[in-house]
């Protein structure tokens, strides 16, 4: 180990097939279908090495390292995995997986439909984080994996892998849940609400099937994602970073005045190039949707029963999309339930985002977990 | 006073021309304008008890009564303003106005433009919170009043009543400022920049010259105002109210499922049949604009001096959009100012809104600072 400067290096996409068709929560079945996927690190021996790293809204397979053809394109959580880093690649086997319904390679709404020969549209069904596991556990399967040493992710992607330890108990020995919550809150829902309708309401997303006009709903998804935005940083962060900076003075007009307001749209912008407006709505419904106690009539230990794993749970002191309390909810349970649970309240001044950064702290504790999750594994 | 239920009865709005233009702070002049407001209880002889109702983003110069033909509009600020009330019309006068640039009566977008002889549209100017000051000292002139008991207003309505004591500190004996700022943060100001963008961006704005084509970029004003609606309450109100709750079950579909979701979409589709998108446009700029300490170089306590009346600053403890802590900073100013500054911290648990609802210890401040102020008053 040389320390946290390597990276993953040059890595490169695969892509799973799967014949048998894919059961969903909504009562549609996916028939055949496929995930991109990336794996750094080597699988060991007794193939139990292996860390699944579950993306969140609009991140992706791409975990860690770079492609040979773009060298600038670093995984959405390099800092966090590679080589000596957090989630040790000399160590553990680490897959990256995108989800279904997305739009970055695995089967989703701008794939083609196999009924009709033209992209799905809005007819994609209605994926829910359940339905992400279960394609996980095809890919697991497919890489001969039968029980992960951890399954991870921040956000959405700490809520699948909640949703793994509740669904596959047997598949999992750590589940790390950070800066995640049991279910959205109505605020959560709120905002989500809001993002969809500016969406849906687009002239430009005819009904879903925009693909085939040859034009996107760039203008909802743009709002969608300045809505987003905001909520994934704190009200103290972008005020220390923004404040109320004017780029070249107050023109008494509607173009961007203040530095946050460029920043929003050009963010947006970017954002409403390479995304896809019905991949956005429904990762959003997934999110809306998740709530693993509703089986149980609310009651959250209930449905944290079934889990064997032991937890690392963390969250984030500014994070006030999924507050701390929100996840001291899930720390509860898993009490409850007398599980092995670790609880870290990282002090960090980013907000929702700051799952995405470095904080030494929490680097330190993803570190030291998984180091000691390899110890107990005799890895 | 025969106690809180009395209402100030039938009332209708007047209406006062204006032939001398008014400079605004964009740099335009607007000519010839008109506001519209609305008078409860009688002006004393000497002219002394005179209050000034500001209103806020949606509302106008209805406060308080009903309309004769409309038994049932209630003024938006009628629990508040009467005889027997905390703002006591047996004791009062008080003056609502609808403010420059509305779509309620006062000259604003949808007004015809005496220049082109259709509606200003985008060609209306960008009005500050100044230029609504200005323009409300010149109905104080038209009703003949020199200086008001007090100015008092929630939200965007404090920040009037604050820019009246620094602009015209001869004219006003109390200041009342309740739920307000010294100005937005990045995070307020990056609220109002989605709402702006969903207006700018719907095809039916046509560049703000909508009017003529028959069509309302209802739309954009429905995101816009849902956007509003999240920051008007607070996480802990909506939980409450809304929580998780569905309407009918979960249908793995786009229409609203959760109740919070119809709740939004039913209140934004009301508002959009009668709310003006030029007008929230110009409204939100105003707000952000709003910064008195701009021209002390930030410092709000120099910004202040001018001021020379009491003052009573609200604030309600789940205000996320204009929290406790930056009602502390018009109280701080004050104070290093050495003026006269009540500060009132309510607990209430509605967030923003709760300027506009009745809690006891809310009212009874109100009720109790006027009292004494009409007292000093000899009145």
């Amino acid at each position: 180990m040389s320390g946290d400067y390597r990276s993953a290096g040059i890595v490169r996409p695969q892509r799973a097939s799967f014949a048998e068709a894919l059961p969903l929560r909504c009562g549609a079945t996916l028939p055949a279908f496929e995930l991109v996927y990336e794996t750094y690190g080597t699988l060991n021996a007794d193939r139990s090495n292996a860390i699944l790293v579950c993306h969140a809204l609009n991140a992706s397979h791409h975990v860690a390292g770079v492609y040979a053809d773009q060298p600038d394109n670093e995984g959405w959580w390099d800092n966090m995995v590679g080589p000596g880093k957090p989630v040790d690649t000399d160590r553990f086997f680490v897959v990256g997986v995108n989800n279904l319904g997305s739009c970055f390679g695995s089967t989703g709404p701008s794939s083609i439909n196999p009924a009709t020969s033209r992209p799905w549209g809005s007819d994609f069904p209605i994926i829910t984080v359940e339905d992400w596991v279960d394609g996980q556990a095809r890919l697991a399967d497919h890489l001969g994996i039968d029980c992960f040493a951890a399954i991870m992710g921040g956000s959405l992607g700490g809520m699948q892998a909640l949703c793994w330890a509740i669904r596959y108990p047997d598949r999992v020995r750590d589940a790390l849940v950070i800066a995640a919550a049991p279910n959205l809150s109505a605020q959560n829902i709120a905002f989500n609400e809001v993002a969809r309708s500016a969406i849906l309401t687009d002239p430009e997303f005819h009904g879903g099937h925009f693909y085939a006009k040859g034009v996107k709903p760039v203008r909802g998804l743009r709002v969608a994602r300045m809505i987003g935005h905001i909520t994934y940083i704190s009200d103290a962060q972008m005020e220390e970073k923004f404040g109320r900076q004017l780029r070249e003075g107050i023109k008494y007009s509607f173009e961007p005045e203040f530095q946050i307001e460029s920043y929003l749209r050009y963010q947006a912008e970017k954002f409403a190039e390479y995304y896809d407006a019905n991949t956005y709505l429904r990762i959003t419904k997934a999110l809306d949707y998740f709530d693993p106690a509703l089986a149980t009539g609310g009651d959250l230990t209930r449905a944290l029963a079934p889990a064997k794993c032991r937890f690392l749970v963390i969250s984030f002191t500014t994070d006030w999309r999924f507050s701390p309390a929100r996840a001291r909810e899930i720390v509860k349970a898993l009490v409850d339930n007398q599980r092995d649970a670790s609880y870290a309240e990282i002090v960090a001044p980013h907000g929702h985002d700051a799952f995405l950064l470095d904080a030494p702290q929490y680097h330190a504790v993803v570190r030291i977990y998984l180091a000691r999750a390899a110890e107990r594994a005799g890895g």
